[in-house]
């Protein structure tokens, strides 16, 4: 006899469409249809064709970049409400918010004058502030760990360019990134106290492309504010070469970007009411924004598409889960999860009543290991939804969940969050770079993303569990 | 019993300088081994360590990019002599000649600016003009192939920027370029010749990132010279989705190279004088410029440093080969094989003494064919050098050689050539990119390289056959 979901599967012949097609003609079947079962038809349909491509390649092509705070974020926002009212859901809406600093990159060249001149590939980082006009010149000092400077003194660089080049590690979970991002974010303020008047580092990057990664800066509030960069890999690589046959290494370095003063992004919110609870919410989140060299294909417009695509398969159905199932596309995250805290505090009042939230912020997948950030993991809920993950190919996880990105700040607020993992081997290939572009994804890794978030949203939003309840067996 | 062969291989422990002393040590074994052993033995220790790398090392760094008629082509050519020189080379001097048309890149921007503004990576052509002073902005007018282009009458694309996107296929021997060619190379001049106000082509490379390949290209005497330059591949994809929904797309394009009138260029050229023949030569080039992008590391550093490396263990040889060997670092090439023709002009009165030319000018390798251009590929001299090959990976191949790059004036003027065939299946990722750096090349695949060419230069000067005889048996 067949099982419901492989009835499913032999009726659909693998399309979003004809699921839902097959779905709203079987009122019985589905009717008789555990939640478990649909979640897992809504995976096995998304696995062949989730859609996520095909708002992605729109996405890509017809906004392309959408740095924070811009006409291409806005037409981004407007490109998402027009895509979510075309799918017909309950609620569509704005929230603008303002972005203190607006930043526009302008020119980036740098070479090595002396000892053999050459050009080297560098991008600013995100709020770097421009060299003078001309440009400046001036001999290196170059640290192949982080540490090594900062061990060095106070004052003790003064006029030096800093050049620091720690290689970044390869690693699925993405634990190089973290563990090198102070060079990226707080290297330009400790070069600039130690006197430094430009600071570049090796890009937190795992390719070997004369791409450079860009990403956020902060400067130190007690040290002068020097222009920062990042290096290509293989440039970075030859600086280090070129420092060890002894000779003093110049390095001449243009910047022109542009501070904006106060700008207005948005987050871009949309809805599937509950048909029981609308008053309890299931949030899935994922950030508008990009950095401006790519098109922002895989940071996040991957996480948009799985989003978007994830939950128009549930507004198809013949019926909405039990609980509200709200999208928010936050904008601003590349400068500091900006929209992702206004979100927070602008809808503070209403946290306790959010079921669970979730973002994909990590590339096109796969998913590989569901992580929990409750208070009892164990609870049959989140068994089920891990029962539906597995034949997926997603491992169980760890119950430290603090939410990805923009949903971090509701999870520092007691929102109770999930991570669906994805496998970050080759996200930092990309990250941040002009090669973050739509020929980078490939169907079947965003189409698994789409089936998981889908299969774990529809049960989370039908299920409808507490998952602030304290536990009633020692959690894990 | 041991081989000579096998008993070198025991006491070298595999590095080129243990196998010169070794050699040095017993020239009674020496004396009793045949060429083909001491080719064979020279093999193998390149295969450890050639010193190829070393070589490489050396001048992407301490010169980095080499283009044609510039300072640092200068600076490489100083440095080869300087590396001929301390080898102890009999011979070692420079041929200059007029290049006459410098050429220098400027700024490189543009972007889409309707209907959806975004940036396009893009590289000028080499010798393509400049755009006006702020730059043009246009229609776009797409086509697929370079046929479609063609097909076009003239006229019909006044004040367009055209763009061709025909993709370039991979292929072991390189077949998708030489196919292509023709887009980058006359293109200008047939859009030109239609109207066209610029021209755009999809990079003639096989990769998927945000660096365009350059390459030179050549006006067409009875058309305007319009701004040329390439798109990166992701870029041209872009380009044809965006065309695809129908709308016009408009691009804006700045583009501020010089041309420099006459500069100077160089060949460098260095000898292991032979013991018997000297008048009797077996050319080895490769070319010393290279683009400005990257440091020229595949194109053609990995040349350089198969042919110095190889002709550098010869000469630490006991005793040079009976016939002369002659290195020649080629100026200029890319421009249009400047430096090769100078010097078959030059040297036209004593071509009928060369033995046999050959040119690594394809990358790294590894080397998996041996084609001949000569009267009888199957002379002894030749079955014998097949044999030495044949071990390392090496195939047999057709009589079909034209010689590469360089010594095709040689060939052209009725110099035997061969090519020892490198396997190009990634070398139009990286050619003509920022992305050809050192980084890229292999040291197993780079020796393996040497080790065939050490193999066959020393067998073809030990040997001195006359590759010019007519026939004995019929030609395959």
């Amino acid at each position: 006899m067949l099982t419901f979901c492989e009835w499913v599967r032999r009726q659909t012949s693998g399309t979003g469409a004809a699921l839902i097609l097959t779905l709203g003609c079987v009122n019985t079947a589905l009717a008789a249809a555990t939640p478990d079962q649909t979640a897992a038809a809504l995976a096995q349909s998304a696995l062949t064709n989730s859609g996520a491509l095909e708002i992605l390649t729109s996405l890509t092509t017809e906004v392309g970049p959408r740095l924070a705070g811009t006409a291409a974020e806005q037409r981004a926002a407007a490109w998402a409400r027009a895509r979510f009212e075309t799918a017909g859901f309950d609620k569509v809406w704005s929230e603008p918010f303002t972005l203190t600093n607006g930043w526009a990159r302008g020119l980036e060249q740098a070479s090595i004058t002396s000892p053999s001149p050459q050009p080297l590939v560098v991008t600013a980082l995100g709020g770097s502030v421009a060299t003078p006009p001309p440009g400046l010149e001036a001999e290196v000092a170059l640290f192949k760990t982080y540490a090594e400077l900062l061990a060095m003194p106070t004052n003790s660089l003064t006029g030096k360019i800093v050049v620091v080049t720690q290689p970044m590690v390869r690693a699925q979970d993405g634990g190089g990134y973290g563990t090198l991002n102070a060079m990226r974010t707080a290297g330009p303020g400790e070069a600039a106290r130690r006197g430094a008047a430009a600071y570049l580092l090796r890009s937190l990057g795992t390719d070997r492309h004369r791409v450079a990664h860009t990403g956020g800066t902060h400067y130190a509030p007690d040290a002068p504010r020097i222009p920062a960069a990042a290096l290509s890999v293989p440039d970075a690589e030859q600086l280090e070469r070129l420092v060890a046959l002894g000779k003093p290494v110049r390095i001449r370095l243009l910047l022109t970007p542009r501070d904006l003063g106060p700008v207005t992004s948005q987050n871009v919110i949309a809805e599937i009411q509950g048909r029981e609870h609308p008053e309890k919410i299931v949030l899935l989140g994922a950030h508008l924004d990009s950095w401006d060299l790519g098109t922002g294909a895989i940071d996040d417009g991957a996480g948009v598409a799985i989003v978007m695509a994830a939950t128009k398969m549930i507004r198809a159905l013949p019926a909405p889960p039990r609980c509200t199932i709200r999208v928010v596309l936050f904008g601003a995250e590349e400068p500091g999860v900006i929209g992702g805290n206004a979100y927070a505090a602008a809808h503070q009042a209403e946290l306790s009543h959010y079921v669970i939230a979730a973002e994909p912020d990590f590339g096109q997948g796969p998913v590989y290991r569901f992580q929990t950030g409750v208070t009892n993991p164990e609870v049959p809920s989140l068994q089920r939804i891990r029962a539906v993950l597995a034949p997926l190919g997603v491992l169980p996880g760890d119950n430290a969940s603090h939410g990805e990105s923009d949903v971090g700040p509701l999870a520092k607020r007691q929102v109770p969050a999930v991570t669906l993992a994805m496998d970050g081997t080759d996200y930092f290939d990309l990250h941040h770079t002009a090669d973050d572009t739509l020929d980078k994804v490939l169907p079947g890794r965003i189409n698994q993303s789409t089936a998981c978030y889908v299969a774990f949203t529809y049960l989370a939003a039908e299920l409808g569990d507490d998952y602030r309840q304290p536990a009633a067996v020692p959690a894990r």
